[in-house]
């Protein structure tokens, strides 16, 4: 079936692209499954590994036209810009390791494409801040997967706080831990490690850059506060590890709030404890990533109340990014397509030439990536200080 | 680009059709996203709706060849067995009202197509015989969609009561409260409240035929133990409605463990609660669907142990149906696309004239839907009787 | 100090003893901290075993004066009935195995004195109709120790299904399950579980008359429901054990609600988790005993409610059964004492001849302790019977 | 009956007086529930109130005799010492506002007799020192209500520290989120919060002094270490509140573990949230006040293990704080009592002339309260310098 581009742009699938996501990428194949999820899309080709033996490999695993299987970023490039707009890739998703993420992304976009990248955005913030002024001057739609604001009870909770239901916000506190680096396992050549404890590669941050981040945007997303700033306190647990495996930080924020951060990839027997409360002078907010169809909501002298993914009393939002009925847990993959969803509603418009709603606009984007570089350079600058108040880098 | 049939059948795309899951349905939905989850299947057509008119609508909504969009399941057969094989529906899924599937997956099974199907599986015990004999004959993949034992976790209960880490089994208790029914919904035209609720279509059960069957399912699925004798109480709370609405039922199965089974879709404020509890000689698990990542295992004396799903340390079959890190929640979906996955991986084996694995062959399947059948059957006929135990319709 | 009987009755210090409750005794114990813990009472003396130097034992444990340490109950009586009214015990706690309740109760009765009483209250119904009898002739005050209805939060829950918030009541589950008789423990010594499990000492009921009643208590107090019909299946799992160690019955209230409920003995790695639900037409309310200061509340389609022992939304009677602060948890001692709280409140009304208020006499009483019998006979007539329902023995 | 004072000290009761404990006061009425939870304690008279009507009133609550309620504590003292050794009070329990609790102490352990004080130890560090000098020279013993380390499953934290089984530790959260302050209660005449909020009274902490102590003792306890320093900002969010309502801190600890410390009494919908998590090289554990009768415990690549109270595997000192079987929950008193327990034990060896074990010596004492107050008076020196780490004040 022959699919023009722009006519159709509301309701045809779109086809992406991928840089990165090879054989063993753990983030790669969710990229996919979330892409996939609502059937909004095919895959069409991509540069799936640094090897592009490898990346051949991921093509046939895909059951892709081996023409359209790349062996770099650049041939792809190239490739897909002598198709006929017809057939050409509508976006591309860049789940490399960081270093590579600011010069793709950039060539993609000035290459005409739309583009779903990983985070964090860049290595630094001068790389965040270049690539900001890409995104403005091409006019793509620019998606960073901050995922777990996908999830709809995340969206409640960010909408209970513009609705006033909890007040002046007062502290927060947001928690990361993990364990998986609790042993030298980049020793061991384990591909996962490897890139994410090699400050060539992973850029300033350690457990600060791969998790410290979706920690400081969740608590961001939902307040909507900005830090004035911090107090950071950085560990290498593990012998000879450069980077970070231990982040400690009290937050000030612009509205008078205060907060802590921490997060670890070192505290023994923690899978992916991503959690948050919000405490303000009317309510508060508490969510959980491992059980997140649950968004507890506390007032002073009242009985705690469990809202629960999927019913009626939610705010749009919520009901937007739901899939099933109450009671038929959602989880990761459904949040991570959440943000699939709306980034590709946004493209749509895009290529329509419409305007995206604001519910569709609803994803990080090159600001959500340039306030985690800042917070990555205000944490290590922190850290490496002793004063105890560092301004938050802007 | 084109595909063979056989050569290619453990590597291609799969080509799905469907039976039902027009425009409003849920579980044609969920049938839809799960199928797609692991970029397996092309869904390349089907019979949408008893009504042409939103057959055609859905159509549209998928982005299909109109020419493969049916009016009913019969054109479908019809339709697709004039195209040559390498176009051809390799399997339809089947996922209308109750009182369809045995037509239409029998008619389906007959025409060549490997099936998958919506339970309870047919209207009575008669047509599941029936329907028996036809896979038999055919030999033809048939997959009931039970698919709460799709769970990793689930898998793993099964696992370690086969290893005997919990001895023998002495009590069962299953539970599948729900709400959604506590007012007649069925009266305000609620589309799956009204099919649901009437027997003739969804046959001599009601939330034992929806719901009660699931239950049943899982304690066989994860105990392999039959049942000899039960004993029922069914109600229908909802004044003028005909089908039960709430179950209890005590059970005796056939190696001397004792079960309580009950389920309702009038408990207020219960989502979708099926969880069970099997207690041993030895030990005891617990499992909860609406968290469903997480496996209770008791022994006496020592410390509960909470097994989480994505560990190095959980059985074959649970690992391979895990997608994504642990501390990654995985819910619903993920178990749905389990049996799919499973399913799949049958039917190329069938089509390549391999044998599929035994871990392969972990789907329900037409005993299963028998059983849950003969469940039916006895369970009304207990409800009816006034002798205490109703013999195990076999 | 001297202290009158009467005119200070409302005030003093009431002087209790015991019959049981010697060395190595559990529930004994419980009593006496119970007692202990509002400063209402003084353990002045006690028949604490069947072997006069065990009671003796406990005596000097206590350090109690050695001339009201007695060898029997008959002793204990006639002792204390030569003791100046002033210094004379003002209620005696039974707290033997079960066959020696009925006797003991009676005679402490009609010998002037209140009784507070270890349940299930007789061997059967026939002696707890005669207990009847004697209580509502000598006019004494009688409780007996179902302490769970003694929670702050079942309290609560009692009030919200009168307050009509649960509408109609349409379905309770109620469970017990334990572990502690996986193994036959009677066979090591084990004093406890000797007289638990041996029909002389513990009547009709094993696991049924230990636990099950509790149950049965906790539903009806909770509910105001009556029992009209059930269908039970008792077990004995462990070889050679001769009263039940596994209940689970059907249940069929007099309202029209129907019920389960089921307790184990030999529920692998369970230990005392007795929990109840139920449902009505407007609401629904959930409580787990093993972290009991926190009441569930359901309404369809809106949050769940948790509600906190402590908050000044409770009821009247919740507050007044609570102790310390919301946060600062209470537990089994305190709801054991809240019954005992209740019944010195009513003695010393009845002391100083005043009338005892609704909330003081809110504990269990014979007419409690006679539904229990009642329901353990018609639980083993079920049991026996091939018809499927049993009358409820009224 | 006549008790002598030295040779039945191990077995008669103990006589036990009150500084504090008035009408309405919270943790006055704690301590007496607590004393005689376990029968080894008679209250015997005391000063209740800074007002000698209120200390009158409650000698009359207390059924005690008229003659030992005292004025003040100049009166009490020279009273009891006027009473033979043999009817004195044994010690006294000193529950007033903090800024009494020095004097107090210091007169009383000086007039011979043992203490029991409530936390904060003094208002200052000189204070705290100088009673430690009273303490070692009276040879009396001195036990301070940091009672959250009675708990035993915190015991048994604390065990599995020392046994290796966490190896070495590497991070810790401590929690202790309150909503109490959220209003300014100080300004209704509530009570508590009027001295609570107080400088005069509560001394240099706010929030800081009436739990973050307890938070910082409750680390300590359970892992062993020290901190070496430590970077704190606090807030005072209710306007016009002199004192602290919310903690912050960073933590070094001498060995290099790390540590984040939080409490906030301004936690919209909290109650007494205190919660600890402790992170080692080869394990973990995490405990929560509200639900103490469970410990977790963390192994990378293991499934959790959760510990009960009352199990057969705990250590020794879990065991013997313990009154009730497992599955019977205990809570806030029974911990309160046994700080109570180990010191009246204690207490009884120095009467006696013996020598009381390791596991009676088990309470907190004038050594933990000098490092509270040390604790105090760095968090507020870091909290108003502008350098990034304040050094514990040793």
């Amino acid at each position: 079936m022959i699919e023009g581009s722009k006519t159709d742009a509301m309701t045809r699938k779109l086809r992406m692209g991928m840089i990165g996501g090879g054989p063993g990428a753990f983030i790669g194949e969710v990229h996919r499954k979330a892409a996939r999820m609502d059937g909004q899309v095919d895959i069409v080709g991509g540069a799936f590994d640094i090897d592009p033996a490898k990346s051949h490999e991921m093509g046939r695993i895909l059951n892709l036209d081996p023409k359209r299987v790349y062996d770099s970023y650049e041939k792809l490039i190239e490739g897909e810009l002598r198709l006929r707009a017809e057939e050409r890739m509508d976006f591309v998703a860049v789940t490399t390791p960081n270093n590579w993420h600011y010069p793709i992304a950039k060539a993609l976009l000035e290459a005409g494409f739309h583009v779903v990248c990983e985070k964090p955005m860049t290595m630094d913030v001068p790389e965040a801040l270049a690539l900001k002024d890409v995104v403005k001057k091409t006019k793509k739609v620019f998606a960073l997967l901050h995922n777990y604001t996908g999830y709809p009870m995340v969206k409640h909770a960010r909408w209970m706080v513009k609705q006033g239901m909890l007040g002046k916000i007062q502290k927060i506190v947001v928690e990361y831990p993990q364990d998986w680096l609790l042993k030298r396992l980049e020793l061991e050549g384990q591909m996962q490690a490897t890139w994410r404890t090699d400050p060539k590669q992973a850029g300033a941050g350690g457990c600060l850059g791969d998790i410290g981040t979706h920690a400081e945007n969740l608590a961001h997303y939902i307040t909507g506060l900005y830090i004035d700033e911090l107090c950071a306190d950085l560990t290498s647990f593990a012998k000879g590890r450069v980077l970070d495996d231990d982040v400690n930080v009290l937050l000030r924020y612009e509205n008078g709030a205060k907060g802590v951060l921490h997060s670890s990839q070192i505290s023994t027997g923690q899978e992916n404890n991503l959690n948050i409360r919000v405490w303000g002078t009317e309510g508060a907010v508490q969510w959980w990533q491992e059980n997140p169809n649950y968004l507890s909501f506390f007032r002073q002298g009242e009985p705690v109340q469990i809202l629960r993914r999927g019913a009626g009393y939610l705010c749009d939002a919520a009901k937007r990014h739901t899939r099933i009925p109450s009671g038929h847990p959602e989880a990761f993959l459904e949040a991570f397509a959440n943000i699939y969803q709306n980034a590709i509603s946004t493209m749509r418009a895009a290529i329509a030439g419409n305007k995206a709603t604001e519910l569709e606009c609803d994803f990080p984007d090159v600001d959500d990536g340039l306030i985690g570089m800042q917070f990555i350079e205000t944490v290590v600058a922190s850290n490496r200080s002793e004063k105890k108040w560092e301004k938050f880098h802007k």
